[in-house]
């Protein structure tokens, strides 16, 4: 900023001379940007700024391909923006997240870094705009408003296929292996937070994976839309100025780039002036922080205690303490992962009244929608990898309080119902629980269950399926 | 309630003695539910009590043909089920939204009313309990646990299928005869708000009609999930005391019963513990809820006017108009689609809240979750049909206004960038805007461009299509 | 609607004639609204067709004073309006609450039921429109830009001073008193849902109540800006048409209509084009859902059990029960409230994004934040009486589980840090976990503490609050 | 973390010994907690930090006047700390706000840092942990769970009154600037974004204006409870192991350090297991992001053009401008202000979420709420005062295109509503529409009006207020 007493270089743009520090790549409209949008500390991802290289390469190789750009200026174009996609680039991408709703401000960053990295590989001092010029040449048959969403797009895609959708299928394997182990521990189940029949530990895990799968599988869904590129709608969706199969070329290159299957969105118009496909992504990214916060409260709540909760869990004693309570161990996982959620849930609201605030044919709230997208993303796929393995995959079943709630679980008395009817059953619990005693001794007395029927008929390893117990029933 | 001083008869339960009116097919856990819910007047809608009457219907069905009930239990049960999902009872599900959290309150009441109406059919008083119990019979081999959120996969399945879906067709294709009709009016487009290149009238219907179809698709995503149902969980997810076969026999008569492809959820613990698929669903009617803003919004910013706005679109005048203001017309139909869809997207932070908060075995939100989704539902298909017909269908172009505005564009300069560069491109824009010329008088004072190499290059009817123009460019 | 085959008269306005069922009060304008949104079933409260009943009253009372109306006509008026706030012609409001977004038509409709009832006073039939003209002489010096606010403002503000802050009250009497005699109870205090140091019964219930008094204050806090009426700015704020004191005169009969302190609003701009002040009263009745899920989550988490479970509150056994668990007894309460607790918190994200979408002159969301403010307000108030008589009133403390829970906490090492050291502390609690032994034993099996000094020291009565144990303590 | 090669010192704590990199003052909590947790890249910003100092060091000075610690600890204690709080440690404090939910690790961190710190100026090297240990002496009398709040409520307070109140006070001077100055310049009013009667360029600034100022009373509304603070409530409210006078003594010294008016949150188990006072001024945030989307958007509405738009404000040349549309000038202020406002709704939700999931004597979402309440606060702050300068000051009234359009305005009509009646200024407006006369001459035609009356009645000048009118009218 101004008080930088660098050395700088005069450059020239329609609003006259600027000051720019001499060894940086950026040029005037980056430099102004800068100092109009002095706003919070956010910068873009590296992911964004990755695929921020990938649209320039992509764009440059197309337009070679199809005659619109010259061989000796799309070749440092190219390589150029290979280097920005390579993570070469990102001290030159300084400006924040709060500019421009059309990320206008980051391509012309890109066009301006590349530009004169181009012109300087060709031998040209910085700021000489020649022979590449940021607009005629880099963003050529470009305008940010289809540059800057396609690069959205593949950033996202990257992030959900190549990052989010292993790192949940890390948490569902170990999940599963849970699932797995103790598929023979019963114990007691609960509704309404309450005592309940019987599950097996495994059946809970089963649950959760269950829940995490379903997740990956929604995050699929997703993808079709989410893989559809506006590149080529240029400044309003028509394409004006760029050659009728850029679109096409553009996406052939970007699928070589990456390897995953964009495709050009067939309405422009949609894809810029609407971001309901980060809308609807988001709807996903949302769904998936319900389910792991669900997975989360419920390891904590069976992991409560130790002697005075639920205790059927043991929560990893991580070395973590409390600053007070000597020896205390906490959920810390479950708490990181839960509040993860909680600000995946908040940026999706404000991805959703950014979606909603469109006009025509532009979406401006661009940098702000893909800004919380990918951090949401980010967030899940570290906290679902930080939680199956620093909490899953460390916990233990506390067998002998499982064993204890069970043996005094009244809702035991539930596969009476088709033998004795209901109404007679609701007796037998009442009683126990009022007078202190076993279902079995209250069953007796009222009369209701002989103690030998009640053995054979009451066995909670046999209540965690659906078959064995109706079998013998009236 | 107890002011009512209607003829009582007295039941029954666990807890003792309790006057229901007369008439009334409810029982005591109905009557007590009333006495102890006294929030809100917020009363399920129809779709779901016709899907509690499915339910039960196909609950009984499954039973009998599995041999679970006999005939003569399952027949009036079936009948009077029927009864319910064709409207005859719904006086008598008084309970309101907000019971138990796992509808408990709704399912009883279902399983009351319905015994004390086979008993009727069967020539027995109400309140007698048999020969078909509520309990023993009625909810045989179910719980309220699995038995509610399979009401509440039944009436949402419906209801997108066969309102939402459909709605949402008759938006579009009002949406889409437009794009047809005036696909060649060439008028002003507009970005950031401002004035931008041309599009067609056309190509903005055309748009809207694609976020409306990707609508459609975003739903038909969501079905197969939706269409899961947890129905042979019965209490905590296990299927204790039901038949091994009755959730595929269920499933089938739900398919027979209502033509749609519904499935046992292959873990009913997922299906009860959480409500994701809910959260998915409202993600999908928030995005829709976007997309509606948007469409709404841009229609009422074209038909800004009559004579100092963007006046592009004539809003139909309703023949409602301002207290105050005599013969303004305004666009209302707008106005009530988009507070339709302001009231989606809080139904939907609604739906995320609760869904989030499930215990263990069992989600109980499930009330406000079902209640929240159906409202979003209806809301989003009486709107969309509203606009359809009220407002999209009775639009006009201004034809007059869209000619003199986009005369008057400064942005048709950006056709000259492949021909004369950007940077001299905006020197042109600039003198125009600043001098008040047209672009073709600053075009030509500048000694960029002859006058008619301008009116060969800039013909806005070629500006909307990206092929046209750049093939006459270097 | 058009199906409906009652006698009809004919009426006429600007759009030509239209049918209206004879007996209803409403006019053309109304009918026609009817007829254009058919868009789902919610209608205003009663709540709020009083505040329309008082704006107009109060109006004409106001221009009555002025001179602006004389005496034959404002007389009927103030008759008839003072009829709707009575409740006396709810039936002729019918219209949904998805209409304009200005609420014109709830105010046109009654402008219409006002003068076609004041002309039947007059001895008119329905539809004369004289001498009593809607827009002339009811509307009087008033726009629906102007007075559906106030309604609104009038509303709310009677919903929140004269329902919810009593009922506030109620539920934060009833948490007092068990607050008071509960306080000798020490028990397991709980931090990251894992047992801690000890607390006493009443503290908890002391802070659950502090957490309900800050929320009255809250609402207190908002009221100064909700009492703010924009009555008197007319169509957009300017007060164009309405006497200089017409907003002084009419606040002035408003507040001896309702006893509450309406004041005008200074900027009535502010008042119409935007609607802030409810954004402002959402955010505050969220933040009471806040609370109050809290509350009720931790209600039913003590209560969890009653054998596997927390168990140290016994919930109130309220008579119903599992549809398929003979017995089971659940926290029905916890889950009517925390539903509740949801909706408002989705009504809060419906309210700020319609408040969001103002444009100039005009907030035209004003219908869907009114039903929404009011259905929250409405819920938050039956929702926390029921708690307060329903669970909170008939909560019983498990002495027993308490003590037995509290004597074997490890906890209770804590109390030593001052004596011993921290580090020292950890090593006791954990030798104490791992081989199962009493905080005693193990304090004097490291050598830390003897045992009398242990005796002296652990004391969970005096570890309940900051002085007693400090004093000891080195 | 483990890859980097410097040089390490070997720590022991309770789970064991665990490599430091030596010139770190972190100690072993840290240094676990950094490898347990590797979520994001968020980090908590400056002023967090700084009250993590300003905390130490109060309860330090507090426990010094209090004789609980000797003046040869306390001493370095508030040394050490007074750097923390000055900006000078920041690189030691390195954990991720995606942590334990109740801050422990941060507080830890600064527990460690400041015992080293301390040591390291008593001559010890660090990791020694004597002569000042991290809990028995810089911890001393506090918990994470009572300190981590305190800190979040010293930065929230200070972020709020010394930042964001003040920044506020910038944009709001701007805008009653511009309301002075432009209070002349009559023009179309719009509602429903149609034209209107008549209001000032200075109104439509002059109620900006009061929105901002309501938020900045809204803020002070929420500072009585942003200044209790929880300090002293210990591990679970109770203030178990702090001597009686700590709280008190504490908020001395924090109201002599900040020069704010913190108070003693008089019950603590509030103020630690609930956050309802972020849940509440997260709401006045969300409230503010309203208002500021309003005032964003309606000048990007006003300022949309330049020729075929509202164009009555000429947005600000900033000098950013289209990739591709040549010259082109956008509202980038208003793109980045409604940007902000959006994310800080998202916040808003995710801090209510958090909230909401509060156990018992503890709330472990500490470290998102304040993470996303700071953000919320800077980024409204910066973004105001952006707007402030860079548009608001800025902007200029386009005279030419307000005239214009006032000329033309049909709703000049409704000032004949109190001389001729509605219906017949309905015909009027109707007549001059369709035929696209002056009002005048179809008044005129009409027979309604002559034209000399119209000259002495239609004054938009005289429509601005409520008076002037009037007076003339029958």
């Amino acid at each position: 900023m101004p008080e930088t007493h660098a050395e700088t270089r005069t450059e020239t743009d329609s609003l006259g001379t600027i000051e720019i520090e001499a060894a940086r790549y950026w040029g005037p409209q980056t430099e102004r940007a800068r100092r109009l949008f002095r706003i919070g500390t956010e910068r873009f991802p590296r992911i964004l700024i990755r695929a921020v290289g990938l649209q320039k390469q992509a764009a440059a190789e197309a337009n070679k391909a199809l005659g619109e750009l010259p061989a000796e200026i799309a070749d440092p174009i190219i390589a150029a923006a290979a280097e920005i996609a390579a993570g070469e680039r990102d001290a030159d991408f300084p400006l924040p997240v709060w500019q421009t709703g059309s990320g206008t401000q980051t391509n012309m960053n890109a066009n301006e870094v590349i530009s004169n990295r181009a012109n300087e590989m060709l031998g040209q001092p910085l700021g000489t705009r020649k022979p590449v010029h940021p607009n005629d040449h880099v963003n050529r048959g470009q305008s940010s408003n289809d540059s800057f969403p396609t690069m959205m797009h593949i950033a996202a895609t990257e992030a959900v296929e190549q990052r989010l959708i292993p790192a949940l299928g890390v948490l569902r394997a170990a999940l599963e292996k849970r699932a797995a182990e103790w598929g023979d521990i019963v114990k007691v189940g609960r509704t309404h937070l309450m005592d309940a029949v019987p599950v097996t530990l495994g059946q809970e895990f089963a649950a959760w994976a269950a829940q995490v799968a379903h997740g990956q599988d929604r995050l699929r869904g997703a993808l079709p839309r989410l893989r559809l590129l506006p590149q080529g709608g240029t400044a309003v969706g028509t394409g004006l100025n760029r050659h009728p199969d850029f679109d096409t070329a553009f996406c052939e290159r970007v699928r070589a780039l990456t390897g995953l299957d964009f495709q050009p969105n067939p309405n422009k118009f949609e894809g810029m002036g609407a971001e309901d496909s980060f809308v609807e992504l988001s709807g996903v990214l949302n769904t998936l922080a319900v389910s792991l916060t669900k997975i989360g409260n419920d390891i904590r709540l069976l992991g409560s205690g130790p002697r005075s909760g639920f205790s059927e869990l043991v929560v990893p004693a991580d070395g973590l303490s409390s600053s007070i309570m000597p020896g205390k161990t906490n959920p810390t996982q479950s708490e990181a992962l839960t509040m993860v959620a909680a600000q995946v849930m908040g940026n999706h609201t404000a991805i959703t009244v950014a979606g909603a605030q469109g006009h025509l044919e532009l979406n401006v709230f661009k940098p702000v929608i893909i800004n919380a997208t990918l951090q949401s993303v980010t967030l899940l796929a570290d906290a679902a990898e930080s939680f199956a393995h620093n909490m899953v995959e460390k916990l233990e079943p506390n067998r002998p309080r499982i064993a204890e709630n069970l043996a005094k679980s009244l809702m035991l008395v539930t596969v009476l119902n088709p033998r004795i009817g209901y109404d007679k059953a609701v007796q037998i619990g009442k009683k126990a629980l009022a007078e202190n005693l076993t279902l079995r001794d209250a069953a007796e007395r009222l009369g209701y269950v002989k103690p030998e029927d009640f053995d054979a008929w009451v066995k909670p390893e046999e209540m965690v399926s659906p078959g064995a117990t109706l079998a013998g029933a009236g």
